[in-house]
């Protein structure tokens, strides 16, 4: 189980108020947004494909993949996306996942380091519990996006743990 | 590993040619169905959640996912999602993913067979690859929707392994 590179983060937005005491709730708003750092090593490709029986060679021959014009074997793209829900279930524990969006746009590889990040562009209440839209997003380092799309959790509260 | 329940099935459109020889390459056609049956046990929610660091108590904490009214522990949705990835590039060796759009509908319980279904919608070729979009589909016995979305995959070949 890799931890290595992992990093959580939790910004406001510029102009937001960020002067919290641990007493003071912070709680979820528009345009915030939470950011989580991981790095995707061989061995947790390997135990990715052994549960979810996803055995395409793409991910392990680096010949197959040099083949087909990539720098070497792929991390499967929804093991990357399980980011989104991994941050908002850790600053939401009980989150309901209702919708996710996913556009492939560059491969990631092993050993790079993608940052996972969820932005909230909706909430609204509904009987003591919160629809919230995300826009969802990973990036590698410089900023390239490698998977875009949006998600739609419910969430217990609006507290960010 | 859980393989119990596992049954991979290639179903073709009823009037469609289906008396293959063993030396025929089959063919992916628009309407073409592959199908695959997974049951998803507690070991294996524990082993996603290790490789996802998804800790979601939703998937482990029996009272709180009944306090929320579900029946018991849920499947995280997007572990199985990846019945969708897995179903295709088991048939096409080598696909790459590009897009997978999600709806979870509804909650996957531990022990239930659920049935992941891809069915080719569009299919283009481009410079000798394939670029196939498929309506994706999970369900419980009994036909319930528990997944739905689409996909889009570039296929190195429309022979169905």
């Amino acid at each position: 189980m890799s931890i290595f590179g992992r990093i959580s983060t939790f910004r406001l937005r510029p102009g937001s108020v960020s002067h919290f005491t641990t007493s003071e709730a912070r709680l979820l708003k528009i345009g915030d947004i939470l950011r989580e750092k991981r790095v995707f090593l061989d061995e947790d490709v390997q135990e990715y494909a052994k549960v979810s029986q996803d055995m395409n060679p793409l991910h392990f021959d680096s010949e197959l993949a040099r083949s087909y014009g990539f720098e070497g074997p792929l991390v499967h793209g929804i093991f990357v996306a399980g980011l989104f829900p991994r941050i908002i279930s850790s600053h939401f524990p009980g989150a309901i996942y209702v919708s996710q969006n996913l556009q492939f746009r560059l491969p990631v590889y092993l050993g790079e380091e993608i940052t996972g990040e969820v932005e909230a562009t909706q909430i609204r209440e509904n009987r003591g519990r919160y629809l919230a839209k995300f826009k969802t997003r990973c990036f590698k380092t410089g900023g390239l996006t490698v998977i875009d799309g949006d998600a739609t959790a419910v969430l217990p509260s609006l507290a960010v743990e």
